[in-house]
């Protein structure tokens, strides 16, 4: 296949300058938020569900990968570029296509940034609860791809439960739409689900209508420090046994604690904390204190040397200090940060968070775990030195036990990141053969010739 | 294909009193709660996963459509056998495989009666939200088929979003274990949500993990009397517009009124009402006055004629009365009662009564509606004489004008008792040839010979 031969072909179905192929253009689509990078042949910026279409058309004709990109904030290599690949960028397609208040629906083209769309509904008293990290600048069909999570699943789930309905194009380049747009519907099989969290490799999603909720009224915020993990862990789990559930419920480890105090944060913690919880909890204004009360009683208990509580935006802001500046704190330990996100039921979380501290002694590796305790979902962080290759080894080696640990305790490899290119290789750890030989044959019958975001998700045949 | 040749192999894999072909339970399990029935060949009782992935093997071996069926109570023909066929009771099969109360999650057999699984859990603070009205009876296989709903649905969704994981059997006799057993993740396709839903035409579940929500402290009832249906979907829109979705929200029209008032209930209301909406909200004890107060004063406006409230279990039965007694109401008046179960936007709620009532008229059928008017989502019924071919003739008519509407409103055909044998034929209304073309085919990939539920959900292709 030459490039030359389908430009033309793309540049009639879409417009001269919205197939590019200078150099700056494929060096800034080479890579997303995962090491590694290698360069597209080109970088597609369609603007509509048509010009979608017809690039699926010529690709298939020419067996040209595609790779569809969000805002590229993703950390498991789900759109990066393979060889003589074409990036999708869905940036050009930002619309909103239908907007229900009385309804609470959504509906808007893929490129959409997620928080704008918080933003087009907060006047009627609406939100859309997915909060990954990455809100401001990722887009919706990125978290749609990756059925993206954040802080606020706990008590929200993730972006698989807001999804009603969405349009997409296939690998055939046919348009598939499915799901509804009420909040009800069971209509044949779910397709809808299916498409979110495959990663692109099924259909590229140009539409999503969404299902909104009405936005709490009131909010506050708890931080809690613990003498060590053990008690931090039987803490989480007191405040997930009792009936207010809390909107977020944020864990960091020892690591996590000295990285922030290595750059100066965190400095207003009691000098013995090992271990930080952040709590939110949310809802009508009245729920409030009961709700602050609750959460405090299941906070309290052993190993805990402080609780601390904020409601104004002020005070919440320093709370939340120690968290917020622990991604630059980590990122200045090490040039490369291996980034897992595995999940296990909060009933394990302190064997989970035991056997990472094995690991690290046994392979003499640095790791900094922090993240969604209230899911059991923990972002797992391996800071190493590539050109270390003794160190990539131990890092390579403590990944597999990571996994196979998380397995043995229930849990599953990914929460909310999902596997892309990274992790496809641990898939069959927790995928039986039966299992992975039906996802095959579902990305044949939506992709018999697979140029849709290859090497991502399934692992090699 | 003789029963004869395969009895011995099936009596071999289960026992003998297991595989029955006796007439009295053939004829037992000839029909489900939907009019028409048809004997099957065989009845099988399996006690295990292993048990049901024997049947299948044998099955597709000697061709024998399988009829996987929970209680029965689906009134879309679902469970409803075909000729030759062998009916799978799961009634065998109702243990609690694993309950982890600190993760808020359990698995259970797919036997197990919905209503069961909340005893099992209510002593730990904790509930299964979706509660369909067969909830005292029904088995939590056949919702997951169906993807159950119920009054609660409004503000806790549906069967869907409570399911973690599942075990399978596919029509290849193939064990599928799928999704997970904490509250988040993303490992590959997710052929958990494709399961639910597609009515045992796919793969015959065997278990399934359930999410687990803490028990509501308090909850209260609201019951709204209106002089006109218009007046009742006014409310309707106002309640769901203000910020406190309530926990049931319900609606009978003029209709459905007229029927239980025939039945000599409902006598306490307003002698001009003309329209009902039953409203229930729940939660923590302190959060009730203000809800109460906020869905009142949606509940007040034009047309409304009485608000009454009811906080203990006497005055809230009183207040459901008329709900309740609203099923032996309409099965008495007339001998056939053909349900439907569309669903629109709450907004065009107001619009589809409306062209409801002109069918009624046009046609000049008698339909009683009344559901989850919160969720949009109508319960339709026609009340027909199977014997007047020219009144099933309109109701033929009828039908597909209903859907017509329902469509062109934004909505869809089913919300919560899905398409089965009886609606099967309109799904080309609702679904694109490119989606019916894929489902098709993901048909074709989980069970090549067609054995598991034939005549179900997928028209004639």
């Amino acid at each position: 296949m030459s490039i030359a031969v389908i430009l033309p072909a793309l540049r009639a179905a879409l417009d001269t300058e919205r197939v590019r192929d200078d150099s700056d253009t494929l060096s800034i689509y080479s890579r997303d938020d995962t090491p590694g990078s290698c360069l597209p042949a080109l970088v597609l910026f369609p603007r509509s569900h048509e010009e979608v279409q017809a690039i699926v058309h010529i690709a298939r004709r020419h067996h040209l990968p595609l790779i569809p990109r969000g805002a590229g904030s993703g950390n498991v290599g789900g759109a990066q570029p393979v060889p003589g690949s074409a990036v999708i960028s869905f940036e050009c397609m930002q619309e909103v296509c239908d907007y229900s208040p009385a309804d609470r629906t959504i509906t808007v083209e893929a490129g959409m940034i997620t928080a704008a769309i918080n933003d087009h509904v907060v006047q009627d008293g609406l939100f859309y609860p997915p909060d990954p990290g990455s809100s401001p600048y990722c887009r919706i069909g990125g978290n749609l791809a990756m059925n993206a999570g954040g802080p606020h699943a706990v008590k929200y789930g993730v972006t698989r439960d807001y999804v009603l309905g969405l349009r997409a194009v296939t690998g055939c380049g046919e348009t598939l739409c499915c799901g509804v747009r009420t909040s009800k519907g069971v209509v044949g099989y779910d397709l809808t689900r299916l498409l979110v969290g495959s990663e692109g490799t099924l259909a590229l999603i140009t539409e999503v209508t969404l299902r909104l909720l009405p936005l709490p009224m009131a909010k506050a915020t708890l931080r809690a420090a613990y003498a060590n993990t053990a008690s931090a862990c039987a803490a989480v789990q007191r405040v997930m046994a009792q009936r207010r559930t809390p909107s977020a419920l944020e864990l960091m480890d020892p690591h996590a604690l000295a990285a922030v105090r290595s750059m100066g944060a965190a400095t207003d913690l009691p000098a013995a904390s090992q271990a930080l919880l952040m709590v939110e909890v949310d809802g009508e204004s009245e729920t409030i204190p009961a709700q602050l009360e609750a959460v405090r009683q299941a906070l309290a208990g052993d190993g805990n040397l402080e609780i601390l509580e904020a409601t104004d935006a002020q005070a919440t802001a320093a709370l939340w200090a120690a968290r917020k500046s622990l991604s630059p704190a980590t990122k200045a330990m090490a040039p490369l940060k291996i980034n897992e996100d595995v999940v296990v039921p909060v009933s394990r979380l302190r064997d989970l968070l035991e056997a990472i501290e094995a690991i690290a002694q046994e392979q003499s590796l640095h790791i900094v775990s922090f993240g969604h305790a209230g899911n059991g979902n923990l972002h797992v962080n391996f800071l190493v030195h590539p050109e270390n290759h003794e160190e990539m080894r131990h890092a390579r080696q403590g990944l597999q036990k990571l996994f196979q640990t998380v397995l043995r305790l229930g849990g599953t490899l990914s929460g909310e990141h999902g596997i892309g290119s990274t992790k496809r290789e641990f898939l069959p750890l927790e995928l039986s053969p039966e299992n992975l030989s039906i996802q095959r044959a579902i990305k044949k019958l939506f992709d018999p010739d697979g140029i849709l975001n290859p090497g991502k998700l399934l692992p090699e045949g």
